[in-house]
């Protein structure tokens, strides 16, 4: 932690004064008090990312699902379970923020039959799962009328600059940072490229504390501090 | 670890000479290679009854799915992700097993029609799932003519007596501990009882160490080694 400190304290303040929104890890949806549906998600790169934008001087709240990670000195952590939970935390914080950062991977369904006794197996029959479809969080925020300046992510298993492009405006952001889930997921490392209106930007590769201190600073030459 | 070996060293070794082979926590099934359906369960039941039969004096096998406990001194721990896995571990082992523990809480289905690219959303419509039932290890292993003595857990969210003894019955095995999933997921604690052909025991409340502690001398008691 000491260390932490000394490295936050002599890096550039690009941020000084900005508050940023952060949500991390996977989301973990249940289909009975025992069985849950999730993904892969081991949080790195959203923590990374909140660590990088403390050094540099913001206020960082990070909304996280179930990760077995520790908190970054300095930043406060609002953990959370599901994709609806996350979505709540963020809404509340969300007027205060002038920064959001969509990290997490958010499953994009959850099981509206929730069985509240743990599902028994009967004669091999699965059980029926009726699934519905859960909040855009990012695409929510980004719509708001006041809404912050808004980077999303793009985990996919094949990355296509004109579908990573699509993605972004789509969701109606400035930035959007792509990198190839096989990759990434639970990796120290990772490879990223960066999408806004002007194209693409080759990041490169690194150690994910190392990629995210890059991708903040993109984010603070692009972000304009409303006076 | 020299205090975990000082106090293995002075528990007694009932199970001195015996091979003991312990499945433990979830298993993982993929839907596709971000996405996963698996279960609450921490793994530290399973990881406490192999260090406790370590310290009674057994050689330890741990079929694990994923958990983010370390291994217990001198246990060796086979690492896997699916139940298919975990079957395939659990029976090249198992002709060398005198005592066989199941606790991996394991999933009972798996997606049939796994994608190898992460699916998509469109237009609100889910991802149709197959579900194919996994093979239940632990009748799978009481059923073979050369069987070792088998355990079977039980974590259900509501638990009675009648329905244990028929699930101790219908796996086919001497010993079935019952525990309450909600109670025991995650918590360093539980509560446990034990079925078997004389009826039921309640082996009391405490922490999992010291449970795992004696349900192994429970089997101590009950299994005969041959000769």
């Amino acid at each position: 932690e000491l260390l932490a400190a000394v490295i936050a304290y002599f890096q550039p303040k690009p941020l000084a004064g900005s508050r940023v929104l952060i949500t991390a890890g996977p989301t973990c949806e249940p289909i009975d008090p025992v069985r849950v549906i999730t993904n892969r998600s081991s949080g790195k790169t959203g923590y990374a990312l909140a660590q990088a934008a403390y050094e540099y001087g913001a206020t960082v709240q990070l909304v996280s699902g179930p990760t077995a990670l520790a908190c970054p000195p300095g930043v406060e952590r609002i953990p959370v379970q599901t994709a609806v939970q996350m979505r709540d935390a963020v809404m509340q914080r969300v007027d205060d923020a002038d920064i959001f950062i969509a990290v997490a991977a958010v499953a994009d369904w959850r099981v509206e039959n929730q069985s509240s006794e743990k599902l028994k197996k009967k004669d091999g029959q699965p059980p029926a799962l009726h699934f519905v479809q859960n909040p855009d969080i990012l695409a929510e925020v980004a719509a708001r009328p006041d809404a912050p300046w808004c980077v999303g992510f793009a985990a996919e298993t094949t990355l296509d600059p004109e579908m990573a492009q699509e993605k972004r405006r789509r969701k109606g952001v400035p930035m959007l940072i792509g990198n190839l889930a096989q990759h990434v997921m639970d990796a120290d490392h990772t490879t990223v490229e960066l999408f806004d209106d002007e194209g693409m930007i080759n990041l490169g590769s690194g150690e994910k504390l190392e990629i995210a201190r890059r991708i903040v600073q993109e984010i603070a030459q692009r972000y304009v501090r409303p006076h």
